[in-house]
């Protein structure tokens, strides 16, 4: 087992990353400052790991309850977000009652949310069993649902007490669900570390066929990239902004098709496709990095378009972005392989050409051959 | 005009108490990161101030939107709160806007809650214009919305920019709206200022007759209360915890009789009976202190009985409050005149036995003749 330490001052906390860990009484329940927790999971993950978890905290003497919700980025609302308030009412849950997120990026986002919320606060542990939730939206505290007009537009930052990565929960993943994980693994080697990226062309394609040890190599990478910027800059002043790349033109993508038709790292992949022919644009790379970009990519048969929305209707999606300041969108663009910024420099004309030079009508998130 | 500051390191900020402040374009405007505001108010308020506030802003150069709520408790809900989201949103409002609550208690939870979770988090301004608003929720940071479960359940510590108090604005308040908010005033004075409580038993009558000096020098001096209190102890992890004298029980008198039926300050001068009534019987304060804040309330024609929800509801009601630990229900309890203490030592036949002694079938929160 590997671990990682978050540093944040008195909101410091460890990611365990490692085999096994579902079943770890003394990880889970360490420290926590009532014996009852409630565990919130979805439809799909529930059936496979909830009984292991609740049995791992019974043996420490822990009350485990649940609450189970469907499963999917359309019910990253607020309606299922109560859903977790009435199970934490319903049960008398006080501030000291841990909640546990098991599960993907949605469950993990709105668990830590509603702990932001539930009597102004109570702590949280996140147990992430996607790739993405591992390697991405289970460390570093945003937590978020979402508005008809935007994703993650009402949210909170709350760190969690600790995050546990079982590695193995990766082998129930379907295949379209780890491939849109990758998205975010290649994002870290494009921002700020070029050594993983060509790690990441050396290896990839062990990490397709989910070896272990490429798989804990990937992840424990990843997740030190994130401790990392988060540990900088946790409130996302800085350079926390980067790890958004592609999301800009991503979160158009997922909003726009209806959420859930694009999962997240699909839609991030053609973002970051967007991102990047933007970049050659403004002449800041070259084509050959946009191509070396895609063939990764397209070895993870993740898309490298987006869907034909239409320019404007990109720019006004992306009009609600978080970052934008002034009315001028920032974006994060590349000045490299392994060096990314923000900039509020790119003229809109530019932006909507490298829209329409990366979308596509009848583009699809996934290719049927490559996942079934 | 008088400022006293909330000391809370980098969260540090003033309170303004004076006449006029609505019009203050250099109080309002001052220190915006972005010079555009988004005012949140209510339709008893709005049609008094919201043109002025409005003036103000646009005489310093600030675009000045707004969104207009229903007015009343049983509106401090999802539905309501998501009106400033669709607003925010629907005017592209960025990390940057400044949100404004122009209203009472309900406004400035609602606005403070709003401006915590969009974007995960944005500035905001309290003007508050009823006095249980002035006195106590403007300040310190606490902000919620009610479940149907329970009152102020799902919420946020999110402290204001500023809180500027027009004590003009008590003008218009309805005679039952002021009343409600002496509760609180006359809470610091039993709490932890017996010099204050001494000053409201000579002073009530100009109180009552809202002299203007009586009201500055009781809204200045809850303040500087409230101010040291949350300076001192800002998530309430001890001390805090004073200041919801009597709110146990008026929690349970809101959520029990219908959010809205009883004002906040009608239940807490019930509710501060209640919790007066138990310390009696633990032996902690004889029936002469008992009778002489009950004189008080009766003096602002507040309610010193609740209503008969019977004790069983009563006690389930409790149960969900925030300050429960471990199951046991802890109070705020009276050792003498001017000093409360939290306690969980209260069996629960006593405190059964308090609320019997102090609630009333047919018992109402108001009497028409003294409101007129």
């Amino acid at each position: 087992m590997e671990t990682l330490e978050v540093d944040l001052a008195e909101r410091s906390y460890p990611i365990f990353i490692g085999q096994g860990l579902l079943d770890r009484a003394d990880l889970l329940a360490a420290g926590l400052p009532q014996p009852r927790v409630l565990i919130v999971s979805n439809e799909t993950v529930a059936p496979l790991y909830l009984t292991r978890v609740r049995a791992a905290f019974a043996a420490a003497g822990v009350e485990a309850l649940d609450v189970v919700l469907p499963d999917g980025e359309h019910f990253k609302d607020w309606p299922t977000l109560n859903r977790i308030f009435d199970a934490l009412l319903g049960h008398r849950c006080e501030r000291a009652t841990t909640l546990v997120a098991l599960g993907g990026g949605v469950i993990g986002d709105m668990t830590g949310f509603a702990a932001a919320c539930y009597q102004r606060g109570v702590p949280f542990i996140q147990v992430p069993t996607t790739l993405l939730a591992q390697v991405d939206s289970s460390v570093g505290g945003k937590t978020a649902i979402n508005h008809p007009q935007g994703k993650n537009m009402i949210g909170a930052f709350h760190q969690p007490q600790r995050v546990l990565i079982d590695t193995d929960s990766l082998a129930t993943l379907p295949a379209r669900e780890f491939r849109s994980g990758l998205a975010e693994v290649i994002k870290y080697g494009l921002i700020r570390d070029l050594p993983f990226l060509e790690w990441l062309e050396v290896n990839l394609d062990a990490l397709l066929a989910r070896s272990p040890a490429a798989l804990a190599e990937a992840i424990l990478r990843s997740c030190r990239n994130k401790a990392e910027v988060v540990a900088a800059d946790e409130r996302e002043s800085g350079e926390r902004a980067l790890l958004n790349l592609g999301h800009t033109f991503g979160h158009a993508i997922e909003t726009g098709a209806g959420y859930g038709v694009w999962l997240h790292g699909e839609a991030v992949a053609a973002g970051t496709m967007m991102a990047a022919e933007l970049s050659q644009r403004l002449g800041w790379i070259d084509a050959s990095l946009v191509a070396r970009i895609g063939r990764l990519f397209e070895r993870c048969s993740l898309p490298v378009v987006g869907p034909a929305l239409g320019e404007e209707r990109y720019l006004e999606l992306m009009a609600h972005d978080k970052k934008v300041q002034g009315g001028r969108l920032r974006l994060v663009l590349l000045r490299a392989a392994g060096r990314a910024v923000v900039s509020a420099d790119a003229p809109v004309a530019d932006v909507a050409a490298a829209i329409a030079a990366r979308c596509r009508a009848g583009a699809v998130p996934f290719l049927e051959s490559a996942h079934g």
